[in-house]
């Protein structure tokens, strides 16, 4: 018997996890800046709301997901500027089953969903599931070292199999925020082409260009040709507790709503609530935390010899251009973990191969000033500080 | 513009509910046995244990899920004589999402699906989205009107596109049980013709011929062509909690831990682990409270005219033929909520109409003389007995 001919072709190949993965026990004196997973407890008021609800008796189905979420989830959207009704979100279990749910609801096989390069993995895995193919379109660096939108390349990718393109805005790992700009020139190529923009918002939050975040469903023919795909995992450091929701255009909803987004949790979601309705002071304390992440260690990694890093217009990463160092990320970032126990991401596994030269590092750590408290793993003490005196001492070791 | 050039093929359809279902506020008049959702409300140290692990911080990622619920996972199924390893566990966020999981995980666009009729919706709605095709196989009703496995329709039905058999044990709607020689029969074709055995024992616990489950898992050949899938759902009343997961064979789970099984909460794991450890005297007051329901509503509904309704082998569902009523299923069931307020499922809705001439009853509300407290809905005082007062009633007033 051969268990290639019993599983699915688009699974034959290797793990999909990058190879600074870890397995096995955590090592405790690992600083992992890998996954973009916040470190801020969640507030108390979470956890009661949630104890209640399961108390209640809210542990039973419900389909299609609390009404009352889809209220907040509706409201929240419209503080960007477009009015978003309650039947127009789908509940999902967070930012991964938003972006299934999304292209659930359009992909047939052969057809074509066009991503930028660099771009969130997540994002870029899930179109072969059914049948459907990913399609790249390099950013460019400017001076600067940040990833920009390139018309050019991206026009060049669409064609009349072109189902979709999704776009993260803020983007992840690149930090680049598309404004309205950007956002008309992507409309036009897809009332033009009649596509589909995924536009992948899960960052709005953590804008930092001064600009409001610009929603393209506003724009002209947009309404019905994009799905939002949002999660409290980032805006609420919601990422083990899993709620995301979808919006769409009134036409496109129902069908998006027929897709799978992953069952979520009754009790979960009474929490969920809770957090659109009385938690925005705790948003606005993590992103004042973040600037100053930010701040912090632009500085202290463009000190170090071999490293360029824009500040990010969006998102809590740093993607610092790592190739003066003459490693590729692949090997910066592995000899990172072996020789100073940092964990980041390396470019290249974020697209067909165009963030080669950069590395990513989730600044999902605190600062030694932080004033609000962490989860159990940060207890033990390692802060952003730590993790840049690491990287310092690697980065000049292979100077 | 056209919405339908936009999404999927599959979803161009009608929507996939039964007409049965509800819209708009709940009725508090009506007396629902349609959705299999228990009526249990949780043991308080559930409560506890996830308000603990939000505080604790278990709010973060944790990529495959816990370890240890894993281990909890693979020691609950060990006891149907199976010895499982944790790493054959994937986890999910429910039963929906492991059967979403294992399809997942085999199939391929033109592949098809055996399933038996009638079956589980839940079960047979999901490969389309993967570009593969469901073919019924009928049970067969015999004298008591239980509907059983037919091997000869089975056979008939199975070729070389056959990827996978989708079983459920028990069996949902027709609480039929599959012991070790319906098993060896399956086993056998599935060997034979190398396709993979969906099994779906998500009612295990709640089997009530005397004899133990039987794991199809055990049979020769069987072990790396099984996926087992399973759920907290009916074993522990959890449905609005999400908690699931799959078990195969240790050279196929690599490949099903791949595959998207939504993602779940952290800390609603960290009550599933509770469950698991702890949690088996509810399992057991359940069952005894099932027993009961079953015995009551067999005896009233048989006294029905015009009502055929054998016992379940397995499950908490009564599935009588009705045909003598003269009314299809759909036209029962529609009846029965506009006359009565008594809402069921059209046996013509599991499948392709092999089940019609029955209505599905779940049985998820207490006998008067229950001790087990039910969730809010509950509170409000229609127990089965009233049900089963109106469906008599709405029975004689058509006789």
């Amino acid at each position: 018997m051969s268990i290639e001919r019993l599983v699915r072709k688009e699974l034959h190949g290797p793990g999909r996890r990058s190879a600074t993965r870890r397995s096995g026990p955590p090592d405790p004196e690992m600083i992992s800046l890998a996954a973009g997973d916040p470190n801020f407890l969640l507030p108390k008021y979470i956890a009661d709301t949630i104890n209640q609800a399961i108390l209640d008796g809210y542990t039973h189905y419900m389909f299609g997901g609390d009404p009352q979420l889809k209220v907040e989830a509706a409201k929240y959207y419209s503080k960007y500027g477009y009015k978003t009704m309650p039947s127009q979100v789908s509940l999902t279990n967070g930012g991964s089953s938003s972006i299934f749910q999304a292209y659930a609801a359009i992909l047939d096989p052969g057809d074509e969903v066009v991503a930028f390069d660099p771009a969130y993995s997540g994002g870029t895995m899930v179109p072969a599931y059914f049948g459907a193919k990913i399609v790249y379109a390099p950013l460019v660096k400017d001076d600067t070292g940040m990833y920009d939108f390139d018309e050019e390349e991206l026009k060049k990718k669409i064609n009349s199999k072109t189902k979709a393109l999704y776009v993260e805005n803020p983007g992840n790992p690149s930090g680049k925020v598309y404004g309205e700009k950007e956002c008309k020139i992507i409309a036009d190529l897809a009332v033009d082409h009649d596509f589909i923009v995924v536009s992948d918002e899960t960052y709005t939050e953590f804008v930092w260009t001064g600009e409001d975040h610009f929603p393209i469903i506003t724009l002209p023919g947009m309404e019905n040709r994009t799905i939002v795909t949002m999660a409290l995992t980032k805006m609420f450091s919601w990422a083990g507790m899993r709620t995301g929701w979808t919006i769409s255009g009134p036409e496109l909803a129902p069908y998006v709503g027929r897709a799978p987004g992953g069952g979520l949790s009754w009790p979960i979601q009474k929490g969920a609530i809770k957090a659109l309705q009385d938690g925005y002071q705790f948003v606005l304390n993590m992103r004042k935390e973040y600037e100053e992440r930010i701040e912090y260690t632009a500085k202290r990694l463009n000190e170090m010899p071999g490293i360029k890093c824009p500040k990010p217009q969006g998102a809590f990463y740093m993607f610092p251009c790592i190739e003066d160092t003459s490693m590729t990320s692949m090997e910066f970032c592995q000899k990172l973990v072996e020789e100073q126990k940092v964990r980041a991401i390396p470019g290249a596994s974020y697209g067909a191969g165009n963030g080669e030269g950069n590395v990513r590092f989730s600044l999902i750590r605190p600062l030694s000033n932080t004033t609000m408290p962490s989860w159990f793993e940060h207890k033990k003490g390692y802060m952003l500080e730590d993790a840049m005196d690491r990287i310092e001492k690697f980065v000049l070791s292979h100077a």
